[in-house]
């Protein structure tokens, strides 16, 4: 089952620019191997914000937060990262219940 | 250009659910078909509310508009739906731009 | 799979009292069954405010939209009804994962 | 009496990963066997989010404060824990409410 | 047990302020009578806002919503009410909790 | 002059809560007293939270900011008290309006 | 005593610009002369926003309510119109107090 | 040309009350001076609140800046000190408007 | 003195989007013009919502609420549209403060 | 394609106002130049508050990235700039679309 999340990273007083993006880069160097896999159906940065948007595929609503404590960035910037979880699914799926509901 | 767009839908109070569910039938029928294009890139109904995710792959910002007032839930609901606009783009980019920072 | 549903129930200003407590008299006696059969975990109207808890059992993400789509109260007053969705888990599997973290 | 309570907790800017999972399987060892007893009627984690949500059975009002004063987290980890409390009550008994209102 | 509560007001839209006062005459006069008996505690109005603030002293969660839906306001103007709920307690309850806990 | 407040105390990072106590103590046998005197008509314990509600009687405006920055916990812990100030008056005066309004 | 008031004026959908400006035409017309009488000390228009600033100086917190309900803008356009109610006092008799908590 | 500037204060975690008192007493022996002058129309402590309101007439969107970085408490306090900034004017020259736009 | 608009425009429920759009065409043929006579220093679409930004040039606070009451969207539409208002200067003013202040 | 970038910069409790505005200062001395060359269109202060307001002209939406993680004022003050994205576009082209759509 799918779920979008929305990471929205802040950076911490103690840490400047470069170390910030260390971790990022150790991050994106775990995620992106996941995309290959179907783990994570899709990933994106937003643009000007330091902010993720991710599809992960998991089994289980446990394997979400097992996901997301070891990733990374959550490991090492815990603090500074605040995650959105939305339950969604595909669209054409909810297509089948309009053809349902309207008829 | 990649564009997250994030539709809330609120159901008018002169419409019954089934009238809803009829615009939005007709809504499904215009995007499915824009997925198969390449033009939305993803496309998600949020489970449990109405609210629909949508990756749109757009030339220019003019296009964007164009895209949303020409969509049949906003040409038949106008009054009832609000967007939210975010410019994504692939996390691979970015994994680039992390590299250089933390070098 | 379990979701914990909050729904905010708002009276529609051409419905008087007596009109939506018989809608709301519908919805229970729909919902109540449900919490024999298990699909429905947990049932709690919130004191003093037009709203209620629901801990859900489903098999999808699709089946989500379909059940709340299907209630007396979505079918009949889906305009004055929002519901916050929460994917939620069982505490005992996450003391799991608290015992695997701080080892 | 029941009250829904729904726990929030941020890490502290000096605990890391490690410790702030210490202090919260603590906690689930506290809550847990209380669940056995019936003082806790339901508990629940949050999918994705550092929430928990609790259906508590207390006595009195000053009841709750004692409660959630000692709880492990809120000891070790106050100033990082914020409590949203609902007076609640079972649905069946709110279907009776609505039957005597609709008639 | 003590429940705070707040409400607040709207005028509706075809209600001219003259309709509105009769109505909260009525409240009132409901109201006020319970104040004596020992069931409100306290009672007033926020000045310059249309909303009211009260202590009531109820039996049961099921008691609090029996309060509030038989409220003349509620019953006429439902659709206009907003109702905020606090569990609360005397401060010198509490007081003996601190003594223990700062001990 | 009747005025309700509403203080929001949050555990400062570097107080444990025995040390939260011992200031709230502190505070409750400063306040306590000033309930017999009449100074302060109601004053109450928010259930479950950190917050305290009070029905202060002043003379002016200005005595309410000497009130409030004589406070044991504002003198010890002004960083982490936030109040509400709602001016408020007994409900049977404002019945005398409603009268006058709606005849 | 003094208590600043903000107005939010929002246009009703069956009052057109002129209707609404006829009725705040009458309202300036009974707030103007009360500048002179000293009981409003302070009148300003928020640029570019349907919104007023005064200060009043009332007796009682009873007072406020009458003065407010009596206002024209209340009395005809009373359910697009809020108010937000600020105690305030001359910052000189502040100033004492700084003096006196800072020696 | 008039602003209203409405400022709010909070207190430093290191900074203790008498601290604080300090930088306001200095705050407002610089602020006081400009009442005079007319340069500072209105000026008022909210009661209850560290908050401040002013009334400023400034030459140029240049100089509000200049005043306001000029200020003791921003130079002293500026981390902990945010400003809300609102164009108005004097409420006849509004009046004027009302007539033009209601004839 | 310059100011930046941003307006924010609700479709009415009894207009549907060609109506909408009448009037927003009949706001740009008067707003256009103002850019050529410098009056409007900036206008812009915000892309996928219904929104403008704008940079204007005004002699007072006056002008401002007359330059937006005069606008064919307020005079049409001033129920469904919010204007917020930011007073701005040029950046290179600015910097000339910068300079001052940190030397 | 056009974003209009809105900056919010909070000033650390660690550094002073003369600190705070040498790295102003440097910023202003990077952003300036860029108004020459075209790549920024327009560039404002927010008069009284410590933001200011962008419209770029950029390539893509990696370039969004990498101009703001270049600036000196996020490369030095990152923790404490706030950064909301707008995609814009010229009105005199949204104006061809609200042609069509209203004939």
């Amino acid at each position: 089952m799918l779920f979008l999340l929305w990471f929205k990273i802040s950076q911490p007083h103690n840490l400047d620019q470069r170390g910030l993006m260390s971790v990022w880069r150790r991050e994106a160097e775990a995620a992106l191997p996941a995309v290959k896999t179907g783990k994570v159906k899709a990933l994106y940065k937003v643009s000007g914000r330091r902010e993720v948007v991710a599809v992960v595929d998991v089994e289980s609503h446990e394997e979400l937060d097992e996901l997301l404590e070891g990733l990374p960035i959550v490991r090492e910037l815990g603090h500074s990262v605040t995650v959105e979880v939305h339950a969604i699914h595909p669209y054409e799926n909810f297509y089948e219940l309009t053809k349902k509901l309207s008829s």
